[in-house]
């Protein structure tokens, strides 16, 4: 079933509204989430909204946040997102990034007692219209295994970094640090597959290609897979992301980090507040003049477009090609959204008289 | 056979002098060179020396580099290197990060126009005594392949970050973003041995185990190797590494950067000034206070450690444990070095008439 952006982003903040979001929040909040459709994302977009109310729902989510600035410096801010979706507190941590980097060159911020923040490309790509680079982090709940271990302790922790291209749409990296996303897995679950070796163990830490494991127990692998193809670098990957996110911040970091699903509480005696996330951005003629480094951007591209490929009909493609892609086509034609996605927004809009 | 921590260091800044340093730039080249030793990180070490030499001889390199600040604000800098060896510049421009960061709580260093900056931990870990985050990535001559390309694009372009800890070790993550290094081929091809699939893939673009390979035309796969488990994810850590390094500094990228070997020169018509690193420092109380943070580094430390095993007698291993272990380890028993790389010290030692 084929929906429209304005649709979508309309019943969206409705939804959003209706439980308490003041309307710049809920406008920004399905922007975010509509994005994430319109780039093909589509795990995080409107499939995720019923997950959202679900957590506001169970007193875990804060619709009207009185977030703030604990801490600064010139070029950083910890902000405590005061249990406020991540969706509307990563991209004012931006702002406050961009405000800090046009000051003194960079701005980094750290946040706190935040939640889910949605696709980690929105916040970075921000900072794109004003010449600078950026960056988003996020911890998330535990799924992935450090290597070594059969026991879920780090989340997919995703990194992205998007730099501006001249004439070319920018360079936007956003990437999990583990293997495989959970949407891979349900994909072959629902079509009965198996699944590549690397993708998960199982709860005794053996391999398997079942995807199934994963319910059963099973744990995500970090980038890299196993010990023999550097899955410690996936491992120390996510680390990073955990410690920028969760320890910088003071928010939750490893096994603390609480889950997105309501149906699991957070745990007890926690080490910090709520899910971390660090944002930053850096302004690029803090480094050069911007229109060099964008000429030199789109002849990166050019090059590493025409890299010797494999197959002569499979060119090398530039991180973030595919999402301008398919935004472009889904702006014109449509998102199309599966049939249990649609019947979770049709089950939402009818609880709250919000229509479709 | 055994050599000590002082006997490596003094040939090292001996053979430097000679060359043209000055004594505290060979003083700190040898530093670099002989923590790689200390650390385990053998290819690193003085079996890069005569490397570094031959690069000086070829003209490639600058004994005497005027490097300079060619651009600034407050968090950040540009620096051209001169042609001076990343070994000392790279140091240096950390200092400039750490003085940054006292400043407005962040710094961040681009340099461009320089050569091989050593094992990125010891420029990354010059920050944890200010009790700062340190940061430091360098890009490097082209030897792995972009996902769906059999062409030689990105160096094996390291990641390092360096957190500081309360009564453990540090967090130090250095990693290649290639799945495997140069080094691990090597052992192979000495002992005769298959490699793996997903390391390299042969000069047709065909997975492939034999280690001989790469020395064929081959080329290294990015960290997560093939399309199935995501090697398009290592692909795009490296090229976030280049575009750091390399476009925004104003240095080469890509397939353009000089090889570390004299026998190959560099291409002609480059589009930057020598390889690129990107350093940066950022003060853990411009986030949230010192002592807080290295509490919950130590608290992350222990979770992880005792995170379930999957082989009870091999618990997880955390970033950088085992370098301090070895680092440990052979400053009371002294750093292993292979016979060819005795043999290449004696020659160097002999040729500058410089006693080892």
């Amino acid at each position: 079933m084929i929906f429209f952006k304005q649709q979508l982003l309309h019943f969206t903040k409705k939804i959003f509204m209706h439980c308490g979001m003041n309307e710049s929040d809920a406008e920004l909040s399905s922007a975010v989430l509509i994005t994430a459709d319109l780039r093909g994302i589509d795990s995080h977009g409107v499939a995720r909204l019923s997950g959202y109310i679900r957590l506001h729902e169970a007193g875990r989510a804060n619709m009207r946040p009185q977030w703030k600035i604990i801490h600064e410096t010139p070029s950083t801010a910890t902000v405590d997102a005061d249990s406020g979706f991540g969706l509307t507190v990563a991209p004012k941590a931006m702002d406050i990034a961009i405000e800090k980097a046009k000051q003194v060159g960079t701005g980094w911020v750290a946040i706190q007692n935040s939640n889910h923040f949605g696709i980690a490309a929105f916040h970075a790509m921000k900072a794109l219209p004003h010449d600078m680079i950026g960056i988003a982090m996020t911890n998330a709940s535990p799924l992935v295994a450090p290597t070594l271990s059969k026991e879920r302790m780090l989340g997919t922790n995703p990194i992205c970094y998007a730099f501006p291209a001249g004439k070319y749409a920018p360079i936007v990296i956003d990437l999990a640090t583990s293997t495989a996303a959970n949407g891979k897995l349900e994909i072959a679950q629902r079509a009965q597959k198996k699944i590549p070796k690397g993708w998960i163990i199982d709860k005794n830490g053996n391999d398997t290609e079942d995807p199934n494991a994963l319910k059963d127990g099973g744990i995500l692998l970090p980038l890299g897979s196993g010990t023999t193809n550097a899955g410690h670098k996936g491992f120390a990957l996510s680390a990073m992301v955990d410690l920028l996110c969760g320890v910088l911040s003071g928010a939750n970091y490893g096994p603390w980090v609480p889950p997105f699903v309501n149906f699991l509480g957070p745990l007890n005696e926690m080490p910090g507040k709520g899910i971390g996330h660090f944002i930053g951005a850096m302004r690029i003629d803090a480094f050069r003049p911007a229109n060099d480094f964008k000429l030199h951007i789109d002849n990166w591209i050019e090059r590493f477009k025409i890299a010797t490929p494999i197959d002569k009909y499979n060119p090398v493609v530039i991180p973030g090609e595919p999402e301008f892609a398919m935004e472009k086509e889904r702006l014109t034609n449509g998102i199309p959204l599966n049939k249990l996605v649609v019947k979770d927004l049709l089950v939402l809009g009818k609880k709250f008289e919000i229509q479709l």
